[in-house]
């Protein structure tokens, strides 16, 4: 009677929260310590002192009835003014404060960004491995998510596959680098290939396909030579969506962006559609508090060296163990081949050794299982035995 | 191409914030003291002390991993457990934590609600005049807004019309007691004849109708004598919307909760639509620091006094010059008649006198206006005069 889709969705945890519940359940059985629980991203590095020192900061000296009031639905105009020039110091772009729109993080930037672009019917692509709330997000914006698999094992974009993918009824593509789960910055060649790629495909049909990034990971890449395009450099129809969730440790804070290309012949039908979803959706605006923050500690990241030294230790260990897994250049996961075909029974058989580690099933991708690396750089010790009992007991 | 209603929803500002935006242009050109504001629904009165020594206390003694990181979607459990038994504490209610649903604020709570409850071409009945965003809500969840008019002058649900407009697709109706902008609290005698009706439509057509009660004006209230009765005491299939932007003054930082009744029968499903449609809209989880907040601050409020204050002297004064409204009893609204059917007009007229009020037509009632007296008492004395020179304007 009442609205199915949204009970179920409410009903079925996806698996990722279900593994999670499951280890507070184990950990409150066999102690804390015992569990290594490698199911969520939530990081595990605090944000940087300066926050709680501009957060105190701020509200010792604002006016409290600015500083908590209403701002536009777009975001406080000096906040995004802040934000276009700091994109602009980067790359090679000319935003000014009426391209951002500050959200609250990068779910609600994607929901936004979706309602604001799609009609019912249309496709979005995107590549798996990916992360599954895409679908969700796709859907209730009345569209139909397409998975395009990636390359085996290198698991950047497989450009044969995408352009069988592409139809006239796509309307987007979602890219997400670094990647969850596959921890991989899809390269260069590869965002200047799908510009172009994209950019005849939207001639051909005379319908633009926007090219949306979905941006949560881009200040966690560890080599210094390894650098993560920006999409705008090499696309005019993009919009980047951004969150401060990862970079600045945040998660719960609910705080990001959305950044419309004005290089696009639609910009303001695309940022006029984005106020308008966020209207329609009940988004209001950001929280005023952390927009104020944003403009204070933009450019400032948590202390992502710990993330970076996790991933070496892990893919040291686990490589002599006998897994095999892209090294990943960047967010805090590593996507690693399961010892079986099926991923879901190697996770069920991990869980043996107090192990919990998600199979890529859920991120469209059989035969992988995801490790959240954002843990303690003690627990991550204490873990690795499970995980070569793990890779033992396929041997046998 | 993209999504045109939502482009339209982006270029087309409210006339509320239409009125807004010239009247920041109008101060720059004559001086921001020489315009008499009254458009805006923002608080005036600032959060109470406690709120920014709580928030700073809880910086400083949260671990901020914790702190700044996820929730469950729901919110977190001990402060979704705070509100239950505050609201029980008022309440005839049996609230438990998993009753509670926290929320971005009155606007989320809105679209969650309604997104978990409606199909396509359901309908909602709200009593007019009514918050405009009701309809972009309805319709955004794919239903119907249906207007009923409330009673000539007294502003009181018309049991008539209301009954002439159920139907037997009708799913919900949004009450918003004390008004939005009538500032009218609907009396519990009213309340107890409109749970009686639900009731017997419900059961006659085999088919729950949802009680939603908007509830971001509770606190507001200026005489001890005057109760804002709580729907769950009087209707089983209930849900609050409730939101701190007003009581607390923190309207930019988007804090509220979804409060559903379990006495209803189809309970566990209209939560779990709730959990539902809040993971497809992109909300994820309310901001932690002000949920914490919520737990340190349940039952505070701003003081209201100030609001109480120029309600007095704007009903005297208005009064005084011939206006006719109800004196309102809650909110920071007051409703008054035009002094001629094109309420627009009158509006328009006001603007000549440096007055800025907005026309009752965005509300779904002709021939009214609407003064948000939630500014500050110099101000409102200072603008007396202009709203004695609209009224004599008419009398030449």
């Amino acid at each position: 009677m009442i609205n199915e889709k949204n009970v179920r969705l409410g009903k079925t945890r996806s698996s990722i929260r279900e593994l999670f519940e499951y280890g507070k359940k184990r950990k409150a059985e066999i102690g804390e310590e015992n569990v290594f629980d490698f199911s969520l991203g939530n990081p595990s590095v605090p944000a940087p002192p300066e926050v709680s020192a501009a957060l105190k900061e701020i509200i010792d000296t604002f006016d409290p009835v600015l500083l908590h009031g209403y701002t536009s639905a777009q975001g406080d105009y000096s906040v995004r003014k802040t934000v276009a020039e700091y994109i602009n110091s980067r790359f090679k772009t000319v935003l000014t404060a009426d391209c951002i729109y500050m959200t609250c993080g990068a779910a609600a930037s994607l929901t936004i960004t979706l309602n604001a672009l799609l009609n019912a019917g249309d496709e979005v692509i995107t590549f798996a491995p990916y992360f599954p709330e895409y679908k969700v997000f796709t859907e209730h914006a009345g569209g139909k998510l397409i998975a395009v698999e990636c390359e085996d094992e290198t698991f950047q974009i497989d450009f044969e596959k995408l352009k069988k993918a592409l139809s006239p009824t796509t309307k987007a593509v979602i890219v997400n680098s670094p990647n969850n789960p596959s921890g991989v910055v899809y390269s260069e060649k590869s965002m200047i290939l799908l510009g172009q790629l994209l950019e005849e495909h939207s001639k051909k049909h005379n319908n633009p396909v926007y090219l949306i990034s979905d941006e949560p990971y881009r200040e966690l890449v560890y080599e210094k030579s390894v650098r993560v395009p920006y999409i705008m450099d090499f696309y005019a129809n993009s919009v980047v969506c951004y969150s401060y969730s990862k970079s600045l440790s945040l998660p719960g804070e609910r705080i990001g962006y959305i950044a419309v290309n004005n290089k696009m012949k639609s910009f303001e039908d695309v940022y006029a559609g984005v106020c308008g979803a966020g209207r329609a959706l009940g988004f209001v605006c950001a929280p005023n508090l952390f927009q104020q923050l944003v403009k204070k500690a933009c450019g400032l990241t948590s202390d992502v060296s710990v993330y970076k030294k996790n991933r070496d230790v892990l893919y040291a260990a686990l490589t002599e163990y006998g897994y095999k897994a892209v090294k990943p250049d960047g967010a805090f996961y590593m996507f690693v081949k399961a010892f079986e075909e099926d991923a879901k029974a190697f996770c069920e058989r991990a869980k043996d050794f107090e192990l919990l580690i998600v199979a890529g099933d859920d991120f469209g991708c059989k035969g992988y299982a995801r490790i959240s690396y954002c843990v303690s750089p003690e627990m991550l010790h204490r873990a690795l035995p499970a995980f070569k009992k793990l890779a033992e007991s396929y041997k046998k």
